[in-house]
């Protein structure tokens, strides 16, 4: 059943016989939620609808400033934070180079000051925060775990820094889960039910997407990709200790780290010229593909042929109606996206492939910070939310 | 939000005092669901309860005999029919041998005679019926689809076929699908949000759980895990018609056909005179295993190993806190589960392993035709099915 909130809220139904249709509850027990989610302000009168024969209903709507969330984002080397509204439109953002090394108290401090700047001219005050970090999270305390490029924050309590800063819940996941949810929520994969999410950056990791929402699996850990064995016999080492991992033979890391023998390729003419000016980075090889440098453009399409090998797989483990692709690598050139559809679809069953699209991240680098604004709004109005306010209201009403 | 027919069924609430504290429902549209479910004959009074104060509560549960399920579960040589209650619980059951390349028409012809028989001399009618295939089915039109061991089966409106001669409900699954529905309803992975059935038989198949519910993804084909590519140089030719299949390297039919040359060994001493006098089959193989016949052990623990590998990469992309093994391979030998282990805790991190269980399924052969029980009645007795029932008897009454 869905809540009479989630369909004012998604727009699926403006008024109360329209909310009695939709939610097939009976009629008294509409208006009395109606009536509670306005004591709470979260929903108010709009506009007179037209009527059908009686008076004219009202539409009701979210009263969308009614309180603030922050949303962070954080990479390896990369922080963006932004203060958004309880349709989680962003009102304001900013990002600046961080470094995770630097270890969670100076990073996450660093956080908090940024957020506090950007909202402090805002009036409503915060409900909620949430926030994304690059490596595995444990959903249910909002831990990192053994995170392998974040030296020094394994089991760092992320969640009760903020908490205990803002006094407000805080919800705490993965980078690239938080990207899913930004696609699904306010991206190219709205409306779709089964969907999956991948980064190919300096890394390669995914976020699933299943009966429409976000499966995360009994830790939080789910959407690993970048650690699937595609090469066993590979000296390439990863990050994570095994040998011939999708990310240490397809990923950024990896074609950066290849520069060394491409570079000696005589045909690399663009790409030599532009690693010499800018160094060697992903962003270079990029460039020199989309300027046709030979020799960059197969590093990339190397990298999606492997990447669409594990994708096949996840199609056929999955079934999703869409795949949406992100990061620096994946989002390089419709190349890169050319080779991995035919990737997956000559290793892929004939129903798990029938309507599925694969496209790119429409949101981009924006899409983490999207989606950990929504995993707050999202948690926050929920049925669980909902009876959260009600509590805390009733003991501020009482004392 | 949970239903007040799902707190009854679950036995999480019995009366209707527990059933508006842990429905979160205000007491008058409990009152209401509690006389609607009544009047359908759904649940009625049981036992009077310890009282905590005022009159004595009234339990209420099932009545789990008003009506009958059908369920079946098609092999690739045998059928399992069953009649059951509303429980799930089955009744009558009975297998024989089938061929599912007789084609649709004749085999469907043998399931509705074994049920009928089955189902004549029981009162209450029946409500609904599930049926498990051995191959792709689209969920939603109940058809196969490209079905790579049903010859003449592709598209067949299988639905359509029992819905005609029963007048009720028809779901269709595949029969994967059927088992993990089956361990995870009364088996060994009830309670567990997320999990993974996985069968290692003549074919290799897996049915994902997410949220405690099937993920069936899109068209209904998830969970195909036996044509993920695990050898892409191997020559082993796949039913699918690809090389180096999950299912073409590590599958009893890839067990039996690697009988040749595993017969030429002289160490083969109990395979060869079980497979003398028994013929060369799956059973065959894992009887000299048993008997501590070196080679015959040696081809299952091989075939533990890659299964194992592709494990390991499930485990990581959907961080399960159960995986169940079924299937006359995986069911096969104690070493057969430890070598499965000890492949997936090699390959997989560690967020994702930390509470993991690898089980062997306890429903065993039954799995599927339980699963399929199951599955009709959890539709039937979902919010839609409900409105159905009550949409029924309105019609009735009126006419």
């Amino acid at each position: 059943m869905v809540s009479v909130l989630d369909l004012i809220r998604s727009g699926s139904a403006q008024t109360k016989p329209e909310l009695v249709r939709q939610s097939q509850l009976a009629r008294n027990v509409v208006t009395d939620r109606v009536e509670r989610l306005q004591g709470l302000g979260l929903i108010r009168d709009g506009d007179l609808q037209n009527s059908t024969g009686g008076r004219a209903p009202r539409s009701l709507e979210l009263v969308r400033d009614a309180g603030l969330v922050y949303a962070a984002e954080l990479g390896a080397t990369l922080l963006e934070v932004g203060v958004a509204n309880l349709s989680g439109e962003l009102l304001a953002s900013k990002e600046m180079p961080i470094d995770m090394k630097d270890g969670p108290v100076r990073t996450l401090e660093t956080v908090y000051r940024e957020l506090t700047k950007l909202g402090a001219e805002m009036a409503p005050s915060v409900w909620g925060m949430g926030i994304g970090l690059p490596g595995p999270v444990e959903w249910e305390s909002g831990k990192p775990y053994a995170p392998p490029i974040m030296p020094g924050w394994d089991g760092f309590d992320v969640r009760g820094f903020f908490t205990e800063r803002l006094g407000c819940p805080v919800w705490v996941d993965n980078d690239v889960n938080m990207m899913a949810v930004g696609e699904l929520r306010a991206g190219v994969a709205q409306g779709h039910a089964n969907a999956v999410y991948v980064k190919v950056g300096t890394g390669i990791g995914s976020g699933i997407v299943s009966r429409g929402k976000l499966h995360r699996g009994a830790q939080g850990a789910a959407g690993d990709i970048g650690h699937i064995s595609v090469a066993p016999d590979s000296t390439e080492l990863c990050r994570c200790g095994n040998h011939g991992c999708l990310e240490a033979v397809a990923g950024g890391a990896y074609l950066v780290g290849a520069l060394g023998e491409a570079l000696t390729n005589p045909e690399a003419t663009q790409l030599a010229e532009i690693c010499a000016t800018d160094g060697r980075t992903v962003d270079a090889i990029v460039r020199a593909a989309r300027f046709g440098d030979a020799v960059a453009i197969r590093l990339l399409t190397d990298s999606a042929r492997i990447v669409g090998g594990v994708l096949a797989q996840l199609v056929n483990l999955l079934n999703p109606s869409m795949i949406v692709i992100g990061g620096r690598v994946g989002r390089s050139l419709d190349r890169y996206l050319a080779t991995l559809r035919q990737a997956i679809l000559r290793r892929s069953l004939p129903l798990a492939t029938r309507s599925l699209e694969v496209v790119v991240s429409p949101l981009g680098d924006e899409a983490g910070l999207v989606g950990a604004a929504f995993t707050a709004v999202d948690q926050l109005l929920s049925e669980e939310g909902i009876a959260r306010l009600m509590q805390k209201q009733a003991l501020v009403g009482a004392g």
